[in-house]
């Protein structure tokens, strides 16, 4: 199991308060046919399951390989539609600031507006609302472009995706037939492709969930960090604190938890405007700290601390100081309400589609935006006249770590090194194996892991010289983990070491961390454009860079959308868990190998961080044996 | 067990061949997780499973309650998905037509696309072409308007549900919040809003299943149905044959098999055209029958005869006579392709995303159509050249039934009874109590059910003079127990049987047949436009009038999603079996009594067709106690 915090885990089951580990336990075993894949529910004459040698058939005649890979397709249509749900969000609220129906919000990075207007082939001699409102449809048009079942409009596709993809991936997208179209139809009807009686052709769904995943990549990822940047500012390579010490005893403590930054942000802002209020009620100000994405979101623009991951949401109310916790959608326990009533936490609901029976449910949109903070600022203050002191703990662990990182503040801080062309540096030190390769890592932490992954195999990679960058709970793990602050350069190889070092010391700092925080899961988006960029400016495809990903506890369906997402874009890929295909051999053989011969990437599977490593390791010797630089 | 065909079924155990009911067989038990829907695989840290008192809750807190509701949810949207994609499939097949970039296709009732146009605000006095193509663009919209999370744009919601819902369901919905912005929108936004981490209220969810049947009922049934009628013709009141015994074994025979008559009208002209070249084969001509609901929509519009529903398309195969089966889409058993490649059979494919290994792919889209139905016919005149008579066998089960019923027929019927006011001799009749309600019986078959739900409940129905109209397998099964032929008003009470004959009679018949078929599985849209217009015309909304629904044998998770919007619509629903929401007394407590208080209908539970039947009697005698005919 990763760790969490004993002391808390210690004084939660002291108070008699179940947390997650304990639900985990008692849900021991699991199903054998939920792990292997081959339990179908997609019709009512069932549910069936593969029983080899008794069963080998659903009713319907569905084998192993279809619903096997039935399933794995539903589950990256539902992850993709949790980032593009995210990221329609941002185009809309765009919208609503370009039109002036909105004035909570306005548009804090013009550049970055420009920038996106120019790829877009929109004019930028013009007021900043007025592009904003042009780049807003643009965006809101891949969901809304005609397609359907025989139409796939030749040469049209996401406009994100036109954006942003080398070319060649896009020739090859061509090929393959995989282009989206309209990210809301993608995901649609890949619920209708998996009903029953629909296809029937394993192989094919699984080209077809690469189709899905681009979506998810481009108009879910993408569009949503990069109209974030638009709307919030663009990161900032900033140094704040972590872990779940960042709690402040003498402060009103408001946790922002989930993933849309349009609500953080926002309570940070108010709780700036509310202190005095704190203040008259006996606290020493308002402590606003940040619990998985919406933390980092916070983070990487506003630099507040960030609590911890998705297994440490409820022990941030188990220290009794978390006055109160806002969330906007997923990754939130339903959990959350059963622990906040032990403790005078008020649990604060916000959007209309995620309410928890028992929360306080205060409705916060675009247009409500100010009232709404304020009032999510005046609850928590009310609530922490009602803090118990008897029961607060908030334990030491607390870690220094830098963050913001992105494709912007990156290539600001290696101008300081080459003005000219700031990408060289970084080109030149993987070509001369300074860098020996780069691992991207992002996903969920899990406990069906044992011991701590996205650590052990984060050092392991360092050490052998390896770049690594990262986002989600993984940036959680690595940062309390100590991996992101100056002095985490000790777990680094020498020659990286040098490298970060020589970066930093351009910039003002004794070095870089020895590991990049990327930020939220959506910024995935901002790895995907890194390498875009490395593969646009050294004219070599993706798949063939020293590159390697990991989602080393990945949890999520979203989780899952985005590891396709990156076997589609040519990243060799490690998971843990072992995917919930093994119950095929043909779907297990398709991600492990066949899929290299189609996009150039496949996926890698260890149980410990060591083999992992080895993997990734041995598949960026590789490409490096096989690369001509040129 | 349902009645399939019992010399078939020992003609392929001899020829040991696996059918459903074996695969059925070997998949016992089912998963009782599975059945009572609190089994959980929506994220990667489970599967979980409730088992009370040692897991009341799965690993992220999420208790059966909330597992049954979002397990409900997804089913509703995939189900949705089938319908919503059919319906966009023929409004970009309109709008082709209409823009003249495929000539294989036609405007066939354009008094229905005036008709509709009206409805829409678009004026009618230009060219066919020019209205067809503003329709087309106004069923697209309903897949492109502008939605989102915050944004609810007021007044704004699906064209198809505006032009045909009643207005006091309109101002029910609105209250309630869930009136559809965008059916593609809607079925994306269930699978987000079930994802781990986002909505934790139950009630809530099943609350927004009822948006998301809206979308299913108005932007996919109802479309579909009415662009098909535009494209296709509105069925007519016809005489045709059903059961396997259609099969002819002189002929080339050719089933077509799906939902999309884009494909089966026009395997039947070609199959017409190229008699000659079956006769040069050998054959006495081509013999075109229909499968499943593609088989209604040939039927009611060109008097194809139907071998029968979704449980007997392998015994079609079995016959030995099936030279070809061309499918589309859905309820297509992967298994066809194991027992066609035990005879002579040429499965053929025709969508991109509906493939089936082994099988031919001959793709077919509305511009390649015509090109594409004859390579089909031709395949299948090769194949009925290698026919082994040794292995014919077509059972001597067949049976005459009239079908085409629906809104325009049926109206065009009661006109002949009271031309100035069509509607009254029905409405009449069920106020005196001669048609004492109206029942809706709809839905695939099932083995899960004991002996013929289908036909028992209908017979009971009848005899109590309810008049008994339906859709989909229930169809194939009312005309193959003889419920639909002249004789079958036996069968009917004898008030019942006096309203039927005299609308027979004035129509140049003995009689109506018992029951009414109302066609496919997107036809349902025409029993909900049958209802609204009874509603309109009384001033009594749906939900108080003597009305009824049964799914007695639903199998699919589209039917789930039609019972929902049926449901939303206020008409009380028999279901069976049991729906898989066991494991939460909330959720079962929600659809069988809480539900009447918020849209008039609730899920009345039987499992025997006696039950079944008295259910539904209660419900329609409490009614009309309470009803107020004015």
């Amino acid at each position: 199991m990763p760790e969490l915090n004993k002391a808390l885990l210690e004084k939660a089951s002291k108070e008699n308060i179940e947390l997650v580990s304990a639900r985990y336990e008692k849900q021991q075993p699991q199903c054998l046919w939920g792990l292997n894949g081959t339990c179908c529910k997609n019709c009512f004459q069932g549910p069936c399951r593969i029983i080899p040698g008794k069963a080998e058939k659903g009713i319907c005649g569905a084998g192993a390989d279809l619903i096997v890979a039935r399933n794995f397709l539903r589950s990256v249509a539902a992850g993709t539609t949790g980032h593009t749900d995210h990221a329609k969000e941002i185009a809309l609220a765009l919208l609503e600031i370009a039109e002036g129906r909105t004035h909570d919000y306005g548009i804090a990075d013009a550049a970055k507006l420009k920038n996106l207007a120019g790829k877009l082939g929109i004019k930028t001699s013009k007021p900043a609302k007025k592009i904003a409102k042009e780049v807003a449809l643009e965006a809101l048009g891949d969901f809304r472009r005609q397609q359907g079942l025989f139409l796939k409009p030749e040469g049209k596709y996401l406009n994100w995706l036109r954006i942003h993809a080398t070319k060649e991936r896009i020739e090859k997208w061509k090929k393959l037939n995989i282009l989206p179209v309209n990210a809301d139809a993608e995901t649609s009807h890949a619920l209708n492709q998996t009903t029953m009686g629909c296809d029937a052709d394993p192989a094919d769904i699984m080209i077809d969930a690469l189709r899905v995943a681009l979506a998810d990549g481009y108009s879910g990822l993408a569009m949503a960090s990069d109209l974030q940047d638009v709307v919030f500012g663009s990161p900032r390579i900033t140094k704040s604190t972590c872990n779940l010490g960042v709690l402040d005893e003498g402060k009103v403590n408001i946790i922002v938890h989930g993933h849309v930054p349009l609500l953080g942000i926002k309570v940070v802002e108010f709780a700036r405007k509310l202190e005095a209020q704190a203040k008259k009620a006996g606290a020493r100000g308002i402590n606003v700290v940040g619990m998985c994405c919406s933390g980092h979101e916070a983070l990487e623009r506003q630099g507040i601390p960030v609590a911890g991951h998705m297994l440490q949401q409820e022990l941030a109310i188990v220290t009794g100081a978390a006055d109160a916790i806002a969330v906007d959608m997923q990754c939130i326990f339903p959990a959350l309400q059963d622990v906040a009533q032990c403790y005078h936490t008020k649990l604060i609901t916000t959007m209309d589609f995620v309410k928890i029976p028992g929360a306080k449910h205060i409705p916060f949109t675009v247009h409500s935006a100010n009232k709404s903070a304020k009032k999510i600022v005046m609850e928590a203050i009310e609530a922490y006249k009602k803090r118990d002191p008897a029961k607060v703990f908030i334990p030491k662990e607390k870690n220094e770590l830098y963050a913001g990182f992105g494709v912007e503040s990156l290539i600001n801080a290696l101008a300081k090194v080459n003005a000219a062309n700031p990408l060289k540096p970084l080109v030149d030190a993987l070509k001369s194996g300074d860098i020996y390769g780069i691992a991207a890592i992002a996903g969920c932490r899990n406990l069906k892991v044992k011991g701590n992954f996205h650590e052990e195999l984060t050092k392991i990679l360092l050490k052998n010289n390896v770049l690594v960058i990262g986002t989600g709970c993984w940036a959680h793990a690595a940062a309390q983990a100590g991996l992101m602050n100056e002095g985490s350069v000790k777990y680094a190889g020498a020659k990286l070491r040098n490298v970060l070092k020589a970066i930093g010391n351009s910039n003002g700092l004794s070095t870089l961390p020895a590991c990049l925080h990327f930020g939220s899961c959506v910024d995935n988006s901002r790895i995907s454009a890194l390498l875009e960029m490395v593969s646009e400016k050294t004219k070599i495809p993706i798949y063939k860079l020293p590159i390697a990903g990991s989602a080393p506890e990945y949890a999520t369906e979203k989780a899952l959308a985005i590891g396709t997402f990156f076997l589609a874009l040519g990243i060799t890929l490690h998971v843990n868990p072992i995917p919930e295909v093994t119950g095929s051999k043909l779907i297990s053989k398709i991600l492990t190998q066949d899929l290299e011969k189609i996009t150039g990437a496949r996926v890698l599977l260890a149980e410990t961080p060591e083999k992992a490593a080895g993997a990734m390791l041995q598949a960026i010797r590789q490409k490096r044996q096989e690369l001509d630089w040129r």
